[in-house]
């Protein structure tokens, strides 16, 4: 049954359709058409099986709304009606279930499931739900939902014996899709909602084929598209046979249902009791070509496009075309505006310069030329009539201050309430441009450089960005060169003196990403002082992310639900003798605060 | 050995000390120095063990940074010290404890556990890992923590036989206190972190009590006290014995050592195997006189203590002792001004008037009645100037636009902006002065009303804040009565007529706090166009929330890590055919948005 250790199918197949749809969380009626759509195209392509993304009615994540009883009734009503539209082709539809409430590691019983219901000829004829639940960093699932109970789950299609694993289940190496395989499953069934980050796309590759070889049965692995608040689902869905090839690799960002003649695994022996889903002797046809694969992209123009759908489905998902931001003349600013011009179009970007008399005309101008080169709107407001009024204003409550301190904090926030003060006007939608290593290390002003309802760069390390600014220059050199060539400034003032970003994103990237110490970083040629000056800084910085508006994620651990650290904090071994840089708004203290009242 | 189905401990005592500590988070050191005094006090009173809250060692909760392998590390060596200075007092002490990877419901192990430390004679005689990991509402300790496998473990403390369960353990009916009590345990020690809402108190005693008579053992719960960014956790450690009785009760808000001669429940075989912390017979001694118990303190009262303990911590935690905020002759300034002079003193408090030309004149009057009557400094700096720089600078921009929408936001962020910009130069840290009514419904401009580094009132309904004024004016009449009986506006423009506070507030805790569906409100009475209208605002306002600084929880569900909605959530079941309001910035659309690029 198998040559050189490789499964071979006998000949025989299963036509597996799969529908990599763009879903809205919330949006029932909107998915369920989308649903409906897929469903037809599949029948129309004879498949035997199309498979959705996990919660593909639904949406993912659905935090807290999961606990809304009339969300979960809506979503089983809208489900009875997609059974009542099914037809001959087994429908496996992402959504969510209610169940028997079940405990788990705490006294709160769940009782909604992570569901694939498997839909055929009018009718729901059963429903798998998801066992394992991720609980770390972007993820929740363990918080609202309730395990399922049936990891061995089978279901008979016709002559074929298939299992169904939703998205975590395929991870464990012990759990569903090896119990299904050794049941008897010939091919796993996996609906996934799985948010791109840069290693993520590899990395599901290599584990789908993992999975297939392990248990000679081929995966077809279902992702769904589109931004949802700060992941983006990039698509991707794979196909690999039982010896773990790719058999078809769908496009990454964009929808695709694909369909194709997929050899099942060896035959084995059924040792658990599949549900039936229908008994149908298949009708003879001829195999259908292969559809061709989407190739796979570059590193960057991964990223490039995630910004982009992520920037693009935030605003548009929320009822929002147009967009206004600062341009400073810097790399951040320009790569913002070039994001937000791929995504909403040139025509519904606003970009406004609000240049000091200190701002070099050099950069205004570069400013300028950026807006032309992305066709964007461009206006210039000077800021110093407004920041001097500001000043007017503190005058005699300051007087006599001897400390006199840039006033960056100042210019930054009379930025953000200008650009608040055209979108309460206009309409459009105020991008923050910060990034995440001025992020890392506290350099952004709280509701200044980060102020917006959206920060499309906010999981970007500033060296990733010119790298960016390059590639978006391939199409056309609508970001000025004197902009990426200009070196960067690193302030130096009251952070004291940081090294070049090339070695701050890595320290940074080493620190948060890699889950690297002090003793690692130095280990790895790191001075140690400089070091302990960045783990301090990023550890100090918290409160100020708390603050930030959501952005796009990118890396494997980016701010936010992802990496929460305590605001108030006392654990601060990296703190020098030198004491707490005095620029860091908060710096927690040690010892027993002064008793209450 | 019952008496009318009553306990009775044939008149065998265990001699208990609580250590009601107010510990920081990462403050190894420090914690560990209130650990130790607190051991001292109980070896000179006589104690034959000690109790100390959950993570006494620690702070709780720690977030990530129990990802942070040198922080286990360094709690795991401060540890083995406070284990080398214990004597023959038996000391349960809470800290993480690394233990061998365990995963729960999904791929991710976990190798650090929530952990009590019994410490005796200069060693670590054993520790007591906790099984039940609540994950929901505040809580996500399944997210970091590995749960505990040995649920009924017994200590032997010289002639008794001890149970220790830790926090959620306690509450399930069916969990490690019964299987303690069943295997042999005759008194239950419990560490707790159980921060307040105003429930807790009430709910804490009736349910130890129920936990004690089930299992006919005394109970022995330790909170701890303090702020901890959004959590203030209120102390009120009780003890009851095996019939439920309260035999201790230590106060609110305040750290307390406190002793007593604790009747143990009835005599029982051991079934178990307990651990033996030693094995020392009891010399003889007289029984000690019971402690006083705090008194039950009123419901608003305890409200204030924890706004003002929340406060303080937050600053004095973070290493301020200064605040500045807006004043404007309103009840939410007023009330946070009130709590900050109660939190910091009224010398290390600002208030700032920012009037506009259009500003009663009675109200600022009021603002400065009101920083006199605190005690706290006081300024005035007019709008004027800065909000007509800002339309002057916009004004190219906008001409020709039609829309003169009211500039409420332009002036609450020029405000906002102008606190940051004081705080940068006197180093004050900004206080915002929202309150939970006008985030739900989303009438709070984002950086402007909540702008800040901490939102005091951010959890408390508006109506609350009348009762609180009154209440703090019988500590003097610092609050002009005039800011107490102004009627508040409730805002009409954009958001369509709301109704008076006191309906509004009902319905947002009955849909927010006991999860009341449209249905159950209109149920309950209220006019059902009234609840789709303000439902629906709840639900399109997340986006705002999400950029608010900390505040104190006071309620069953506060927004934040308790509360947490999809920003994008096309589920709009509420709204009507006027569409969405058009002031709220965002407004999810259904349906599949367009395609990419």
């Amino acid at each position: 049954m198998a040559t050189n250790g490789r499964a071979t199918s006998h000949g025989r197949t299963l036509r597996v359709a799969g529908a990599q749809i763009r879903n809205v969380v919330g949006d029932l009626a909107g998915n369920a058409e989308q649903i409906l759509a897929a469903m037809s195209e599949a029948e129309e392509a004879g498949a035997d099986v199309v498979v959705f993304p996990e919660l593909a009615l639904t949406g993912y994540p659905l935090a807290d709304l999961v606990l809304r009883k009339e969300f979960v009734n809506a979503a089983a009503a809208t489900l009875d009606e997609l059974a009542c539209s099914s037809g001959l082709v087994a429908s496996v539809v992402g959504t969510v279930a209610r169940v028997p409430s079940r405990r788990s590691w705490d006294i709160h019983g769940r009782d909604v499931a992570i569901s694939a219901a498997v839909l055929f000829d009018g009718q729901l004829r059963g429903a798998y739900h998801k066992v394992m639940l991720p609980n770390y960093e972007v993820f929740d699932e363990a918080r609202n939902f309730a395990p399922g109970s049936r990891p061995d789950a089978l279901w008979r299609i016709g002559e074929v014996v298939a299992g169904i694993a939703i998205c975590e289940d395929l991870w464990s190496g012990d759990g569903p899709p090896e119990a299904q395989a050794a049941a008897g499953a010939e091919i796993l069934l996996v609906p996934n909602a799985s948010p791109f980050h840069q290693e993520k796309p590899a990395g599901r590759h290599a584990h789908a084929s993992e999975v297939a070889r392990r248990n000679a049965t081929p995966v077809v692995y279902v992702n769904c598209v589109g931004g949802q608040d700060e992941l983006v689902f990039d698509g991707g869905s794979l196909v690999v046979d039982a010896n773990g090839e790719l058999l078809h690799r769908a496009p990454q960002f964009e929808t695709e249902c694909f369909c194709l003649d997929v050899p099942l695994g060896p035959p084995r022996p059924v040792a658990g009791k599949p549900i039936t889903v229908h008994a149908r002797p298949r009708s003879p046809r001829r195999q259908m070509p292969a559809p061709a694969s989407a190739p796979e992209m570059p590193a960057d123009a991964q990223v490039w496009r995630c910004l982009v759908l992520g920037t693009r489905d935030f605003l548009l998902k929320n009822g929002r075309s147009s967009a206004v931001l600062g341009l400073s003349g810097g790399i951040d600013a320009a790569v913002t505006a070039a994001v937000a011009a791929d995504a909403l179009g040139p025509a519904n970007v606003l970009g406004v310069a609000m240049p000091t008399p200190e701002s070099p005309a050099e950069e205004l101008h570069d400013a300028e030329v950026l807006a032309a080169g992305l066709g964007i709107e461009y206006h210039v407001i000077p800021l110093e009539g407004i920041t001097s009024a500001v000043r007017d204003g503190l005058a005699e409550l300051l007087d006599g201050t001897p400390d006199e301190r840039p006033t960056e904090g100042l210019a930054a926030r009379t930025r953000a309430a200008i650009l608040w003060a055209i979108s309460d006007q206009l309409g459009h939608l105020p991008l923050a441009t910060g990034n995440k290593t001025e992020l890392s290390v506290g350099t952004a002003a709280v509701h200044g450089d980060m102020a917006g309802v959206f920060a499309p760069l906010k999981d970007c390390p500033k060296t990733l960005l010119y790298r960016l600014a390059a590639l978006r220059n391939q199409r056309g050199s609508a970001i000025p060169q004197r902009i990426i060539e200009r070196p960067p400034t690193v302030r130096t003032d009251a952070w004291g003196e940081l090294p070049g970003y090339a070695v701050l994103d890595q320290i940074v990237e080493r620190y948060l990403e890699r889950g690297e110490s002090l003793d690692d970083l130095v280990a790895a040629g790191f001075a140690a002082p400089l070091v302990r000056r960045i783990l301090q800084l990023v550890d100090d910085s918290e409160f100020q992310r708390r603050q930030t508006p959501p952005g796009v994620k990118i890396t494997t651990r980016a701010f936010g639900q992802d990496l929460r650290m305590p605001i108030t904090n006392a654990w601060r071994p990296y703190a020098t003798d030198h004491g707490p840089p005095v620029a860091v708004p908060l710096n927690p203290v040690r010892g027993d605060p002064p008793g209450t009242e």
